[in-house]
């Protein structure tokens, strides 16, 4: 369905992520974004805030991917540790980038800017400026690695800075319908579906809700006509075996 | 901090996690349940629903991990494809289990229990059963690896059904201090903690909150006599420093 489609991962980095501690906000954000800019998400990945987990994901993920975005690790403590890793996955230095640093001498007093902030203008070498209009310290680009903050509202701020470069393929076009059955009830017909279809992907996503039991039916494809098509079929088989009342959602 | 610890990944299985179609919740909640069993998340990967993407993780995942939990896929429709490719993993066959289809004979009736639903009895050779409370259809646990719904109030009652079949070790405790400054202010004397207690992991979490700016910090030990301590010194630290307020939270 996808064969020649640009295709990305996100690497979600921080320690917060894998105790139960935060909710990540970041990947729903993204993936919609991606699909938006016709990029297809392929995976993503949560890691601990560790060298070995950064380079060996950054090393695998940017030879298996058109594009990678990280989030997270890139402040002023001591557990920031994303920059320096990334340089390694890449195999060149960390250096200090007079542009970066020109950006946090604007946004902080000269008695703010310590050496713990400064750091945040230490880049890999070769690496181009992410613009953060939010906190300034920039992210930054390397080969097709997009390195972004963790904080939701920077994150967003610095995606939407660098959403021109990406090129992607075919925006992935979606209908929804939701009926008031289960699935396991219409899962035959959905799969005599998916076979005339192969180039809608079908999803099928059960709910209970106040107590009522019921399945979003979820169709995707960069074709409007063949979806339409399929999302009509969909509508009448659906009203034919159930004789519920099939909502557009 | 964790080299003899038991370690887990968590495998997020589905196409409307990576279309930013639905938010996961999942990913959290183990994440507390885990550690609250001693067990430490070390990973996270959210895939699609294809054999290509489950066959591949599991196999990498299992070897490298203690535990394996798995969510998703594992309906009665086309896109559930988890159980056959959670075989294909592990080179053995996918057969229908006596009492998994014993299970769906109680909770559906006769004339409900169509093929479709009669293929969730259909499970890995030599795996056992998970109990699902909600809607019959159990998990399974082969290996190291534990196969859950994704619909996360059955994915919840599989856990807490197989709880206590997981052996973890010394149990993660942790304390969180809030302060009102931004964590650039106070980076350099938390590096300065971080090396003097190198058994507690300290992480730093900018906020902002209403136009407020400040720093969650959480300090993560086994062991409660030297978190306490870590914990008590960053207070003094931090107050010392900033001359504000130090919630406990």
């Amino acid at each position: 369905m996808s064969g020649s489609a640009t295709r990305a991962c996100v690497i979600l980095i921080g320690n917060e992520l894998l105790s139960g501690r935060t909710q990540d906000k970041n990947l729903a954000w993204l993936a919609g974004k991606l699909n938006n800019a016709g990029v297809r998400l392929r995976e993503a990945r949560v890691i601990p805030d560790t060298e070995e987990a950064i380079v060996t994901t950054v090393r695998e993920c940017r030879s298996k991917f058109d594009y990678v975005f990280t989030t997270g690790g890139i402040g002023p403590t001591h557990d920031d540790i994303t920059a320096v890793n990334i340089a390694k996955a890449f195999g060149v230095k960390l250096a200090r980038h007079p542009e970066a640093e020109r950006l946090l001498r604007a946004h902080y007093t000269p008695d703010q800017l310590n050496e713990a902030r400064l750091k945040m203008a230490d880049i890999p070498e070769g690496a181009r400026l992410i613009f953060n209009p939010v906190s300034a310290a920039p992210g930054f680009i390397i080969g097709n690695v997009y390195v972004m903050a963790g904080v939701p509202v920077i994150m967003q701020a610095m995606f939407d800075s660098i959403r021109h470069t990406i090129a992607g393929g075919a925006m992935m076009l979606s209908r929804s319908l939701t009926v008031g059955v289960a699935e396991g009830a219409i899962a035959k017909m959905l799969g005599e579906l998916q076979a005339k279809y192969p180039g809608v992907e079908i999803g099928s996503y059960p709910y209970f809700r106040q107590g009522e039991l019921g399945t979003s039916l979820v169709l995707r494809c960069t074709e409007e006509k063949i979806l339409l098509e399929a999302t009509a079929e969909l509508r009448n088989r659906l009203f034919a075996i159930t004789g519920n009342i099939v909502e557009d959602k």
